[in-house]
């Protein structure tokens, strides 16, 4: 199976190919440091500037959230979740870390498949 | 099959009992109104007051939120997502509104089952 | 949140009702006996005598099949797996038993919501 | 994110090996023809020959079934659907094509993290 991975859109020349790499792609956006034990709130967001449909036939379905090889998270979706409109679908886990993270995200359309983020490492003290 | 609601724990006398009840009810916080087509932010928030434990047998293995008879979102965790800490498990969704909303939240402990939140109207304008 | 219950269809008057209610029924399908510790196969299927669609906008998105309070196992689905025709969504789940099983079954569609089976018990020795 | 695959264990010379390799790998099972548009059922199972923990701190928490670069359908369990006993975790979907498939599962372990099975081609007449 293959699994799409986030490419700098600034180094593709057509355009047509940034918005599909860009509002395929899932984001980590968090701090760079958390504290052990407390709450620790990351974002999942599919694309930086480019919205995704949320139509019937062409929706993310899931997002989820790794830890190294351990899954944090899942968030499903039904369509119309953000109103049948293009959106960057967005969800919020707060993790309590015991050490360092290493995370990443996963996303899945359902017309265009699975893709991965950039791995984000996280300082835990 | 049993949905354990949430009872308001101020009219409940045992401390053992308030503390079972709340930990175990999730809580739909966001604003009471709504701008239509803006991604509105929704947090599902397990226990106001009490922590739930993240425990290998015993943990809160997802939850929903519901507008109406429809489920915008289901987010599941695998045990140690907290830490293994006991915590207010959260997960914040992004829906995009396009009429007034019905917000319930449903929570699934692997130990002590299903449960939903009171109801919470919002204003969409 | 409103659960609909399967109602015996015999007792409709009424064809349009009798198709909406049975296709929109999941059934727990399983012998009524079990062995203590061997798996033991569930099906859970929408539906006796009508099929639900898997239209893009109307489709069965996730089936779960429960012991009691406990939920065993939870199938999910998107638009498409049944090839966007009418029809029974199965899915057979292995359980290993250790004690008498009390099995229900709920399913969501993503148009009419959440609908739970009759109970079924399963004496396990 | 490292994706385990499996590796044909009777290449292996550590027994322990085997048994790691084994127990984690999903496999798909099914039928080589299939009629276009009629259902065709898909076993994914967990392990040909050794079986897998289902221990509250390790267990297999889902397994998925793709078509290609479409996800069919996800099963997620919590600890104690196989009654705490190790076993051979096994779901059946039914899944209706409407081409030829190209059938992969993925599974993973709350312990070992997500595994892919050699992938199945059927054809659809």
């Amino acid at each position: 199976m293959k699994i799409n991975r986030y490419v700098d859109i600034s180094t593709i020349e057509r355009d047509a190919k940034k918005d599909y790499i860009d509002r395929h792609s899932p984001f980590v956006h968090c701090e760079d440091k958390a504290t052990l034990g407390d709450p620790f709130k990351v974002s999942v967001k599919m694309g930086n500037e480019y919205t995704h449909p949320d139509d019937f036939d062409h929706f993310i379905a899931y997002v989820q959230l790794w830890n190294g090889e351990f899954m944090l998270g899942q968030a499903s979706f039904a369509p119309g979740t953000l109103g049948n409109k293009p959106g960057h679908a967005q969800v919020d886990f707060y993790v309590v870390p015991n050490k360092d993270l290493k995370l990443t995200a996963m996303a899945f359309c359902t017309k265009h498949g699975l893709w991965q983020s950039d791995e984000i490492m996280v300082t835990v003290n």
